[in-house]
């Protein structure tokens, strides 16, 4: 295990996640899933189908951080340029991989025209990343990888770059409910939370069925403490009349 | 109407949508809204509740965009921050808004204490954004509108913004689906793309259930213009034995 704090970032790329078209899922779902790897997802970004602005962006990432995951733009067609900005980010040649070709080849029964050729393109350097789903492969050059837009081809790339982490400690945490403003109890929060500065302690309002509420979130690496400060957290509130259930 | 390509960043503040505990759902609102009034949403970034990274994003964000819209943080709790942090980014003091407070001791018909206090706090220079919900409203500082996290309540501010913006025209689309993997017709569209440099092409994958297909995304700011290559799109993807339905 990593003793240091590891952080990612992830890029997300399309215009149609900026246009309002089409609802990102993926930064959740990769957040969830590199946490649990020790891996903190410390920033996201969504950039347009424009080559300056990927290339930029992931350089800046890539140096910025100890991994870097990017979304979308992997696909047949003349937007999907994602696999030729990685290769202009690293400074590296972009090539058809025969080993993609031929997958593609055993999978659809025929050879392959140039517009499905785009999605065998990887930069020079570049593992795959296995698509459970049978299509082309994503990719990773150095701590960068390249996974699908579409949420069920990106998940199921996920699965194999967990493998390749060297991340940290995992991040823990408890939760508490409570059925009452944050107003009500946000004073009594922040003085806990000064009190036990290895944790961090966050507050999420909701509207629910029954009014006003929040889920107080308890976070740390040290599961044991976590569980110890957040039951006194509840006794506190309790004390100061706010019902606190955890969940 | 503005005859510049009008651009907005959207910045959205929280560790529990890094942490994949909570899915983001304003992106794609704001997005929608903006566009609807000649704003493209040209990039969007989450950042932690940490003060460094909110105050350096925005002060990048303020001065690469026409707009930046910022949602998160906005609540009595210790964890939001982000009124501070823009009074920060922009160099003015931040004060407890007389308004405001007025306005939730009639709501609440009490006394306001500290902790509920932290929501009525606005940068000098401010100007209230309304909320219809009737809780504390968001603000305005110079080119940044400053919303509530909560979806519904970010929603609600969104009304109050559209009348302040000077956008450009407004980009139209128009899709075809089609029932056919995006190999099948990259080419086809590719050519397509290159004879009409005016109008962007995007085509988006999706598994349905009768097996792979794509919406392709015809978008321009004149409408004839778009209906007049959507037809021909269509017609020319008919010809090469790719049917293509007008959605």
């Amino acid at each position: 295990m990593n003793p240091r704090r590891v952080t990612a970032a992830v890029l997300i790329i399309g215009d149609e996640i900026l246009s309002g078209r089409t609802q990102d899922v993926n930064l959740a779902a990769i957040a969830q899933y590199l946490g649990a790897h020790g891996v903190e997802v410390d920033e996201a970004r969504v950039v347009p189908d424009r080559p300056q602005a990927i290339i930029e962006t992931l350089n800046h990432l890539r140096r910025a951080h100890d991994y870097v995951v990017t979304t979308g733009g992997l696909g047949p067609t003349h937007d999907d340029i994602t696999a030729a900005c990685v290769a202009e980010a690293f400074g590296v040649a972009l090539n058809e991989n025969a080993e993609i070709i031929a997958m593609m080849r055993a999978r659809w029964g025929r050879e392959i025209g140039p517009g499905l050729a785009r999605m065998a393109r990887v930069p020079d350097g570049g593992v795959l990343i296995h698509n459970p789903l049978g299509g082309p492969p994503g990719f990773q050059v150095g701590n960068v990888f390249v996974l699908a837009g579409i949420p069920e081809v990106m998940r199921g790339m996920l699965q194999d770059i967990g493998w390749r982490l060297d991340g940290g400690a995992v991040v823990v945490s408890q939760a508490l409910r409570v059925e009452t403003g944050e107003g009500e109890f946000a004073l009594l929060l922040e003085t806990f939370a000064e009190a036990h500065p290895d944790l961090s302690l966050g507050s999420y309002p909701f509207f629910g069925a029954r009014g006003k509420g929040a889920e107080i979130l308890v976070r740390g690496r040290d599961a044991e403490r976590v569980a110890a400060a957040t039951a006194d957290l509840a006794a506190a509130l309790a004390a100061a009349g706010v019902e606190a259930v955890k969940v």
